[in-house]
């Protein structure tokens, strides 16, 4: 068996060690003679695996009291309908910021259900930069702001939390959740699918603040009503057992590495190197801002886009899988989440300077 | 390690060779280098995974070609609230029939969208029977007749496919879809999560003709929208793919048992020694009319209740796993579904026999 470094938006790697534990357990969960995924929701080992999960989650996020932390279905693509029905509370516009593909389809889907009141936009400049949030225009009227912390297509990663004021501030963290600190205090509602860092696909998390429980409204499917699943601990129907336990793995394994704190200084390490080496080239470029480039998906061009193909074919003969760019842009992209080593980037950077020697 | 005989209702057991197989591809899916939940979904790799599964699905069941089948998020719970949604049309009525608890909480659920006309109930029976055919009312002007063909609490199982005219046929076939055969060109649309006969949860599967699949409205999440999630093969958004890969899992696994034809006679000698067991028994006692009896869900009561506690606890000391019964109607149950063998059954006959004679 021979591993490669995967460069996938997600689902994407997950550290060996989890995967291991997994394989370890798949037949028999710490002698209970069965699976996690045989397990009924409601049985004692799988609460005991379930409640872990949520505090190592509240744990590592540092997520204060006045937080419901909710474990749902449907990807934040469900979210990005759900929250303006349960947050509009009777008013009529939201605010958002667009700041690529993600805010963009989230923006669409929230225009059926109010006015979009678009605080900022970097659509003009091709979602390159984030634009400063000193000429951002807020009305105080809009239900709540929505931002998307990490845009994985176009690689631009917001660096503070903006401030709204009493203007409940909703974020996308999809993308870069755990991977650096953020206060969660600052936040109305976070929304997250599971398939970058959390884990396998198939789980959303959402922690959203006690006062805006209670707007949603009865047109929500109850297992989409974050009171009822709040109420019920999320299980207000069977959830999807075998991917929350992979979740808590994922985030045992996080606190094994030293917490967010550690793992953000990975981060900023792996982004570094490579951007430098993305810089320092004359083949290969970065379109983003410095101050706004993802420490999570890098994406770069070829100078000549006829090579494309080539180095495709060729790092994944070196074992580095899925640096195509997504469809939309072109181009290449690495993800380099909290599950890519160190040595997985260094792999790359040798490449790409192999490669730029060859070509 | 020791594996137990797992009789929960679901999450439930699944084939040992399925968990096998997974172990063994958990780091590596065939030479990938990755495994299966670390896949892009768009990958060339799991799209062989993910059109194999839905082939397999199609071929034992042998859906006819004028018939989407889908596979989503947020269990047969969501389909509660978004069938009626997505099927009234206009229509200001719809048709259920009432035959134990899932059944009425897909009526609660329909409620709050559109009229409820009960077709038919069990409810003054204590859902002991399914009401004759003849004796149901059906308005020619419901949306849809809404059933549940087999009600995991109650253990009521229908032997027939109801005759609904004109009106479309609507299946909560969560409990005993795979474990029998169906007509499905006598449906509308059926729905299933995917915990008791086809694999872990955080997968729903919904089967629609193409002539249904029209009418969703606007107001329904662009995921859970039949129409688009059919256009999209399901992939509108990032579906849960190791879900889906263990599903194939266990589609594949139904082949090499023969597919339905022969899993249904296993699953017939498994209840029927059972039920014969607990009918010989005076200790042991099933109240539902034996023609309705569920072949998965086999619930039953001690003559004296006091005894519960004793037979749960000598029964997990023998292997016997999860033979509570819900903690809505008490006493004990018993889930057989596909995956169990004759084995499990017989020893658990053997277990009560033993009991009965030492108390």
């Amino acid at each position: 068996m021979s591993r490669i470094h995967n460069f996938s938006a997600g689902p994407s790697m997950l550290p060996e060690e989890v995967l291991q534990q997994a394989r370890e357990e798949m037949l028999d969960w710490r002698g209970s003679g069965m699976s996690v995924m045989e397990m009924s929701h409601r049985g004692k080992q799988f609460m005991s695996i379930a409640a872990a999960m949520k505090n190592d989650l509240i744990e590592l996020l540092a997520i204060p009291d006045n937080y419901q932390v909710l474990f749902l279905q449907g990807g934040a693509s469900a979210q990005f309908s759900l929250i303006p029905q349960c947050l509009l509370n009777g008013r009529t516009q939201a605010a958002y910021v667009n700041t690529g593909s993600w805010s963009t389809a989230a923006i669409r889907e929230a225009g059926k259900y109010c006015r979009v009141q678009l605080a900022a936009s970097a659509e003009s400049n091709r979602f390159t930069h984030i634009p400063a949030f000193a000429d951002w225009t807020l009305d105080a009227d809009a239900a709540y702001l929505h931002y998307t912390s990490n845009e994985t297509i176009h690689g631009v990663e917001f660096s503070a939390i903006p401030e709204t004021g009493d203007v409940p501030l909703v974020c996308d963290m999809s993308s870069n959740i755990l991977s650096r600190p953020a206060d969660i205090s600052r936040y109305g509602l976070i929304y997250a699918g599971a398939q970058k860092n959390m884990g396998p696909s198939g789980v959303t998390v959402v922690i959203v603040r006690n006062d805006l429980l209670d707007l949603a409204g009865g047109s929500v499917p109850p297992v989409f009503d974050y009171r009822q699943q709040a109420d019920a601990d999320s299980m207000l129907n069977t959830p999807p057992t075998y991917n929350w336990y992979l979740l808590g793995l994922v985030l045992q394994w996080l606190k094994t590495q030293g917490g967010i704190a550690a793992i953000e200084q990975r981060n900023i390490r792996k982004a570094g190197r490579l951007y430098q080496a993305i810089d320092a080239s004359a083949l290969y470029s970065n379109p983003v801002d410095p101050a706004c480039r993802s420490r999570m998906n890098v994406p770069f061009v070829l100078a000549d886009a006829a090579l494309d193909k080539t180095f495709l074919t060729q790092a994944e003969q070196n074992g580095l899988g899925s640096l195509q760019g997504h469809r939309s842009v072109g181009g290449m992209r690495a993800s380099i989440y909290n599950a890519m080593p160190e040595a997985g980037v260094d792999a790359l950077i040798d490449f790409m300077a192999e490669f730029e020697r060859t070509h």
